[in-house]
């Protein structure tokens, strides 16, 4: 059967996450509906990341296999017709044909998520629902310093979720930048893989630090305890976007 | 009466516009009834410029005259609690303490306004409602050029609402420029003051230039025709943003 790479943006605050759950409505039904749909298929839509409620997507990669060929511009029009008629907060930006070897979960090299906080005393109109809003001043500087403490592979229990499922707590972090563009202050972190709430848990410790309440030296000592208590409460999940996945070949 | 400046944000989406109208919920009064419940003053609040309804705003100006005196970030911090318990998608993000002089539509000497395209094939997820959709390739270098041609103090009668009820319709245009970053098309317009919908009927025929299917020439004769039938088909409101006022004195 063709496989196909689907590359897809949605806003998370109407679904239950990106997995399909007994308790609502999730994007990942949003898009196996679509294709239903369209095709009259009852397929099921793999994702490389399983976002929680709440929280969005600008590129989570997902495939797909139909019983007939589709010219992948074609098939990405035809989903998004569908997804737009039913009302839902779920868009396809790109379609590639691929072969069965493609995996969006397994064979993916690096996930890319984006954190964003807006620090300001004022609440958020625009950006309601698109980011966390934070009134104390945080200073980004001494966030990015007790980041780069978390930098490379460790066991990252302190930091994941009690429901997580992982069968290991060890994960390598490439990357956990912290910078600041007037109010808005943006976490940018890579990884082959994350476990459950892993970002959400940095970005919760990360504002304790830069509110002055633990120093870069207290969130590493947090890493090496490995104990979920040493985690700062977990950030909201509005603030978080699973921004791209990376692949072997891709340009 | 001490007299307050007040910076509004606002996602004008589930409203009127900015001025009070008999047909459903404005900025404004969203604003005066938060006053209202803090202070008990029926008061009216003055704004730079009077959006329409889905227009939002980052920076519209208002002025208010309270009874008593405010700390102004106190008065900030109040009246945003009102709006937040009342459900408003508005936020006040700065309050000065002004003199009397001062007026937020007559003081102003420069008004700044963003419009925001996303140019792609696939529908707005995460940008719903926050900008103007077009799937048709647009040339933005083109665009920018034809909007050079509107620079300057001309009759804009092309440009403006047949219900605009501005007095003359000569304006001094001080910016319009159109810039590309991926998909998005960002259109920046200064001026001392606008005409009813004139950035919007800029923005749409400004679109049918990037299409090409008018000539940064054909952009400058719609201008000197005067003539609102040879305007492009005005710009929804969602991509509209009202960014900045400025006021002589300002740093």
């Amino acid at each position: 059967m063709p496989r196909f790479r689907m590359k897809v943006e949605y806003d998370g605050t109407p679904y239950v996450g990106w997995q399909r759950q007994k308790n609502g409505h999730s994007v990942q039904t949003a898009l196996q509906n679509a294709v239903l749909s369209l095709t009259g298929e009852t397929v099921v839509i793999r994702g490389a990341g399983r976002t929680d409620s709440g929280v969005h997507a600008m590129g989570q990669i997902t495939h797909v296999d139909l019983s007939r060929d589709w010219q992948p511009d074609k098939l990405r029009n035809a989903v998004n017709a569908y997804l737009m008629t039913a009302g839902e907060k779920v868009s396809v930006i790109e379609v590639l044909a691929v072969d069965d070897a493609f995996d969006a979960r397994f064979s993916a090299v690096r996930r890319h998520y984006l954190y964003r906080i807006l620090n300001r005393p004022s609440p958020l109109a625009l950006e309601a629902k698109r980011a966390w809003w934070v009134t104390r001043d945080l200073d980004h500087e001494v966030m990015h310093a007790a980041a780069q403490t978390l930098i490379g592979r460790h066991d990252f229990t302190t930091f994941r979720s009690i429901h997580c499922q992982a069968a290991s707590p060890i994960r390598t972090l490439d990357r956990l930048d912290v910078t600041r563009t007037a109010h808005l202050i943006e976490i940018r972190a890579t990884a082959q893989s994350f476990l459950h709430n892993q970002i959400r848990s940095f970005a919760g410790t990360l504002k304790l630090a830069g509110q002055g309440k633990m120093t870069p030296e207290d969130v590493r000592a947090a890493l090496e305890a490995r104990d979920r208590k040493a985690c700062g409460p977990v950030a909201p999940p509005e603030g978080l976007y699973f921004m791209q996945v990376d692949y072997p070949g891709d340009p």
